[in-house]
């Protein structure tokens, strides 16, 4: 299960105000605190830092190599942010936050893949739009597969993300969501698929619930990466309880190791 | 969804002193607040009272019929206390836990269900014992399918229980159910999987976590029935959640409902 951590981005305000006043302290507890709670990839996203994105993502970077050993996912919309962001990164492997099908898009940020050699989180949307249902939900994935292959970045670099939307205005779109995703992961052996929680829970109360309960469903479903708060305790609760139960904790050593550190108190 | 409340069972202590003082009051009670969580069965079990068995059962089907309109799940080892019970079940189509491939068990409660026109839980066991994986899960479940329709059990009344076992025994066992239920509902059409929630985490700490991860995970996998608490908060927000995810919960009402009445709480 790959987890990476969301919570260094400064669409968070306090985040923000770290990054503005340069306080290396902040972020470093920040990535600690998520690589302590097992996050195995830690994203760094200053989209939000409209005049300064590339100053900030060249900082933020810096010090969050620093802080912990967990390689970085370089987050944004910005093809030349993300380029200066992977030059700095020095844990290991990075990833990128995101390609999609779009052409403006896809030929700017896959040769990034390639000359970083980097994980890519790839997500369903083409220049036709974002998808609506299964159908063109995996077929979107299935093209974008074959073309990322195709220019060179290994299956199992990418990573599919479906595109989430929330429950509450359409409630076909759980449901068509997981059923992407299956189909997703069975028709290309090898891929990934990932996704953050937030939207699908948008405009509902109490969202953590409905979140944690999405993640354990797109597990059953295949999904085998998330972007998430790991140090939330209901998710890293749900985590690894579902770990556990799709066979990915040996003797559930990781989820008895979870209780004994209090996190289900 | 099929949620069948598992509360009146004798294996638990108040309930067994309640039937042994013929406490109606305090089975009324145990039975309206079943139904008001959202039981849309509610099973009767008092499989320990071994020398009163039938008495019991009889005495019980009465005091819950007359609670609650909740149609009964008659559970029992002994098909004459499941024929006593059927024969008062007074509140619509009853169920009954449960039938399974075992020559003895199959050719005397199998009878009953075609008497009594009712719901009948098969669980996976044959004559040459409990399944290991998923393959001989699946095939006993399609052997119990295809006998059971050849029979005269309409497949919208089978209610196929895979056979949970304990993942802290074995880590394979919740993926290998959750492939069995896959392939159970996707290869024959109409009918339903249930299972109990305990079994899949005996011998764990914080049992309902992993409890309501495990419904979550069936869910996603076609599961559509459940014999559980649902009085249980923890297991009733995650219903709520899962259900909407799945589609079942139009404008995710009943999940609001659920979140104003204070289950998340």
């Amino acid at each position: 299960m790959l987890i990476v951590g969301e919570l260094i981005n400064t669409s968070r305000k306090a985040v923000k105000e770290a990054v503005l006043a340069r306080d290396a302290a902040f972020i470093t507890e920040l990535a600690r605190k998520q690589a302590e709670a097992g996050a195995t990839y830690l994203d760094v996203n200053c989209g939000t830092m409209l005049k300064d994105e590339k100053d900030s993502m060249e900082w933020l970077v810096d010090v969050v190599s620093r802080a912990v050993d967990t390689p970085l996912c370089i987050d944004s919309p910005d093809p030349f942010v993300l380029d200066a962001g992977l030059a700095l990164c020095g844990n290991g492997q990075p990833m990128i936050n995101s390609a999609t099908l779009e052409a403006a898009r896809y030929q700017t940020v896959v040769p990034l893949a390639l000359k970083y050699g980097a994980k890519l989180v790839a997500l369903c949307i083409s220049d036709q739009g974002m998808p609506e249902h299964v159908d063109d939900r995996a077929a979107i994935a299935d093209e974008l597969i074959s073309r990322l292959v195709k220019d060179g970045v290994h299956i199992g670099d990418i990573y599919i993300d479906p595109l989430i939307k929330p429950i509450s205005a359409d409630i076909t779109q759980g449901r068509d969501v997981l059923e992407a995703v299956r189909r997703i992961m069975t028709g290309n052996p090898g891929v990934h698929t990932i996704c953050g929680l937030t939207n699908i829970s948008f405009d509902l109360p109490e969202r953590m619930q409905v979140n944690s309960a999405f993640m354990l469903q797109a597990m059953a479903c295949g999904m085998d990466s998330y972007i998430i708060d790991i140090t939330n305790r209901k998710i890293a609760a749900a985590m690894l309880a579902g770990s556990a139960i799709m066979g990915h904790d040996r003797f559930c050593r990781k989820y008895i190791k979870g209780y004994r550190s209090g996190i289900f108190a």
